[in-house]
């Protein structure tokens, strides 16, 4: 069975409990326990007959739902057969350039599209010194690089001035390479970050966007910040030809079965992406718990007072743990350091209390001793407090 | 709204009708109008309460059904969002060719995959003068390239012999361009073909996988013909290297809102074809509907029961019209020669009777004096009958 890059692997994981999918309780994906939302189960229902058509290949109810949501033109959003999809794509437009740089530790998914069209990597790591939780940056104290500029508001550090843009970067294999950000060079990063959960303030990211040739900015969770304290740049997205973002329904709607996200860029290369794609990426079903998802501002309330109040829960529940430090989050996730093994924690976990939780093997610069849990209902959040006490006392 | 370059464009179609697109009886898309089957149906509401789950990104379950129903290991399967996703990463793999020769008149789709990568395309018009239907092949009688000698046993044509390979084809801008069948080059056709409904035999297209570098054979209809009649390459996929063989659950179980497909073919080839994409291309209700799909051997019964009386009923009706000269086929449809203008016909039949046929505008080759039509239930396809001869009067 293919090793468990991505969180939600259950097939692996219910053969590692010895225990059907359905009963393991996944902290591994971050993904709302609170939906689907009923209106979205029901709309997905009345389209079933529906599925003896081909989807409009324009999308256009589709679109319109997502354009009233964020009060933007028609043409300019593209959805896709979920975000990553589109992050796919971007990785074709990314390759066209000189070289993409990432923030560190970033989402597995990041290299795999940038690989996928052979794109040149820099990465930067993000700035935790404050915490002492990364105790080595990827490439040491000493160099120049540390620590990237894009200090996260999650922190409430100061907003980053355009001078402390490095003038260096290493590629992959740790080797200098100059980079001076320029149109030639583009920048994928997501907001809030994954798997820090991190905040960016909106006024951190602008800058890059005078600096960089293209900046695709995953606000894959972004949703999950009530209207007063979001930092999408979704707003800005008419003055920035070469700004794109991404986001996805899968997470706040409980919906990564369904596959579905949208990319908002200027039409001009929103058209380019749909030229290099097939005419049907969107399945019936998709589109209709779409338009149903963002209607349903009963749900979306819901989740913004559910969130903070759990999210606090398990924060203090993991720090009082001997051994482990959760950082701060703006998103539905914790990443949490430990001072034993975490691949051995997820294994205790799972076979002794059918509950999985999400290593980081694949954030290369996390390994062993950083996990990541999804924040889930008050009940279930206990349930993992307290097998994680019982299995450190083993 | 977008012209339609496909079939089953019920936005467009409803639009013009001035009715819902339910109210619509569509013979544009060549879809099965005895599906969804209710097995497939049941699978996928009794799916719904795993949308909150990623999809197994092995597809585990669904390649082990997808291996049992074709008798092939498992590693020589790979799923996709529809046969178009794969179509697409088709088109990558064959513009790393010198150049891919397509027969025409080709599905428009293929030009759009090809085209996605800046694939050289190369035409050979299929073999139909015995009929007199195409009267004009795209580079004239005298070409050295008519006809191809790829010749369908539809018409019982003898299966052609190496030697008559044609040295010489002509780019799209119709340029003279050398073509010595080589490793250098590929081959995309689709068997049956879309949109003669012409079938070629096995044996017909074997010679061509020792000669072509890549063959790609699109057999998105070839389940429409029972096990004593199908030519399909499926059996012999495990010689070739060089073969791949794309297949599509959206026909025959009428299911294309839902989009599903594989492509058969050295699992080397499938593993680069996986690098290419995202890691969940399949959304979890598909993976279910594919799997219930695929064990419906009594849905399969009544398809083949249904469709060889279908079409005659539907092929004599429209052979005892004036001006109409349907071709013969193998598939669930059949494409007709007009002695008017078939788009005319269109909008008089959309806007009278609510249906939709599917004019050929797409296949530059055909043009406004064809049209293609899908095969329906009897009730349907004489009501089609009906309103075509009431237009006619008109």
């Amino acid at each position: 069975m293919r090793q468990r890059a991505h969180g939600g692997n259950l097939a692996w994981a219910s053969a590692l409990a010895g225990c059907p999918p359905s009963a393991i309780v996944d902290f591994s994906a971050s993904i709302s326990p609170l939906g689907p939302p009923r209106s979205v189960l029901a709309a997905i229902e009345s389209e079933l007959a529906n599925l003896r058509h081909y989807p409009d290949p324009d999308y256009r109810e589709l679109r319109l739902a997502l354009c009233h949501f964020h009060q933007l033109p028609l043409e300019w959003i593209l959805p896709g057969n979920g975000s990553a999809e589109l992050l796919t794509l971007a990785g074709r437009e990314l390759a066209g350039l000189a070289a993409t740089v990432l923030i560190t530790p970033a989402f597995g998914d990041y290299y795999r599209s940038l690989s996928a069209y052979n794109a040149k990597v820099l990465e930067f790591p993000i700035s935790l010194e404050r915490q002492g939780k990364i105790s080595t940056p990827i490439h040491g104290e000493n160099s120049p690089l540390f620590p990237f500029p894009l200090n996260p508001i999650t922190e409430k550090f100061p907003t980053p001035k355009l001078a402390d843009i490095p003038q260096e970067a290493t590629d992959r294999g740790g080797s200098p390479a100059s980079v001076y950000p320029s149109k030639r060079h583009g920048l994928l990063l997501n907001n809030p970050h994954n798997p820090t959960g991190k905040l960016f303030s909106r006024e951190a990211i602008l800058p890059y966007l005078d600096e960089f040739g293209l900046v695709v900015v995953d606000e894959a969770f972004m949703d999950f910040l009530p209207a007063c304290e979001e930092q999408s740049l979704i707003g800005v997205v008419q003055k920035y030809p070469n700004l794109v973002i991404l986001r996805s329904l899968t997470k706040f709607y409980s919906l990564p079965g369904l596959r579905l996200g949208y990319a908002i860029a200027h039409p001009d290369r929103l058209q380019r992406w749909q030229s290099w794609r097939d005419p049907w990426p969107v399945n019936t079903l998709a589109q209709a718990a779409a338009i149903a998802a963002v209607s349903d501002r009963e749900f979306q309330q819901q989740t913004w007072a559910w969130l903070p109040p759990a999210r606090k829960q398990l924060f203090e529940g993991l720090a009082q743990i001997t051994g482990l430090q959760p950082c701060k989050s703006a998103a539905n996730f914790l990443l949490v350091s430990s001072q034993q093994s975490s691949c051995k924690l997820q294994e205790e976990l799972l076979k002794h209390h059918q509950i999985l939780i999400r290593d980081c093997l694949s954030f290369r610069e996390l390994g062993d001793r950083y996990f990541r849990v999804a924040v889930r209902l008050s009940s279930e959040n206990q349930r993992l407090l307290n097998a994680i006490a019982l299995v450190n006392n083993l």
